[in-house]
């Protein structure tokens, strides 16, 4: 019988470079709102999302290929941007067959991050896709990096509970010798019955910063497990549905 | 009404420098097994403790003032030191009115790394004086960040679990905003009534790898609360009672 692959959890990207992803699936995970809106986007027919890590290379690319600028910087619409972090910006009608250009405090600066480090694979990760996410897992065989995005470096609670989900879903396919990784699916099993309700009695600081910022209903789709079930695949610097 | 003074958990060395310890009381936290065996053998009358962060130095030091060296690498005790890093190592016909001399793989280097940032105050916390930290900080008035060891910078639970078991304790005598520390009290609250049983449930990885040197009693104790209820404080490059 072959060993199983391992399975790690890095809970800020301050921890990427404890983990070797040079032969790993690397989960990218910014779940309020980066990775939640990627596969809303996508699933609602973007024809690819490209991640940039900066606001400058945002709009020029954008301007280049006649894209949809679109991204944040603490958690507001970037100066020069079109459009904002919210997976609302998004319906089909408006997304369909479209290229969105995409930068984030957090999340696509991981992306690029592990990217860097040489990642084998990466995929972002959501509520909104956990199920095509832990499909994928299973199949592949190979060992997995759960990547969290946080905010600025700091550990946060709703990446650490999309980590704890997959976890929990995946777990007999995997070794698993890492405490994050246990820390987080203890975490998630508290909270699964009502993460929205968890967060909010933990007054997580991003669910207590969008809140402050009238996002309730963002907040509240972005908990919600495969409403944009789709799995996204980052090749040649652009994220695709496999 | 003054605001109440801020506390952040800082789940591994690599996460430290996101925290402000200039003005704050940083608690040195390495369950297994650097902070236990400080807090107990300044219990049993040691006059003080010299952590250092090399074999070398404490080769030297232990020269220099006649202290007794005592050190790991690896959870095994150094070559050219005389101890290693259990407490059972140190009781009061040994250690009393002794200096010992004490490196560590992680709990001696954090102290060392918090001194560099200009930690403004810094005390050792283990479950054997959990107590006497709790009862200091809360006396304090003062912001606090708990460090934890971790091991070789991956997140471990022990160190986790201490940090949740002080913020039960104090957390209405702080402003707390701060999913680490939102974290470590909801697993802390899971594994509370069985500390060792939660370790091995969830096959934490230092007590993995303590538990394959035979150490389980070693653990035990670790986790025992107020079995050695001091105040280790760092004051000129020693830790001494307060």
């Amino acid at each position: 019988m072959n060993s199983k692959p391992t399975l790690h959890t890095a809970l800020s990207p301050a921890l990427l470079h404890l983990y070797d992803l040079n032969h790993a699936i690397v989960v990218i995970i910014d779940v309020l709102r980066a990775t939640s809106t990627i596969a809303t986007a996508l699933h609602n027919g973007a024809k690819c999302v490209i991640p940039v890590d900066s606001v400058a290379k945002c709009i020029e690319l954008g301007r280049q290929i006649d894209g949809i600028t679109a991204g944040e910087r603490d958690g507001m619409i970037a100066e020069g941007l079109e459009h904002g972090n919210s997976p609302f910006e998004y319906p089909r009608d408006f997304i369909y067959n479209r290229t969105l250009v995409l930068t984030t405090t957090n999340g696509t600066k991981l992306l690029h991050m592990a990217l860097d480090r040489g990642a084998g694979q990466m995929i972002t990760g959501s509520f909104p896709n956990l199920s095509a996410v832990c499909d994928y897992l299973v199949s592949q065989n190979q060992s997995v990096v759960l990547g969290c995005a946080a905010w600025k470096d700091r550990v946060n609670l709703e990446d650490m509970l999309f980590a704890g989900a997959v976890i929990s879903r995946v777990k007999d396919h995997f070794s698993i010798n890492c405490d994050a990784s246990q820390i987080a699916e203890t975490v998630y099993h508290d909270a699964k019955s009502d993460l929205f309700g968890f967060m909010q009695a933990k007054n997580a600081s991003h669910y207590h910063r969008l809140m402050g910022y009238g996002l309730e209903k963002d907040i509240r789709y972005c908990l919600k497990p495969d409403v944009a079930n789709v799995l996204p695949l980052y090749e040649n610097g652009k994220l695709i549905v496999l």
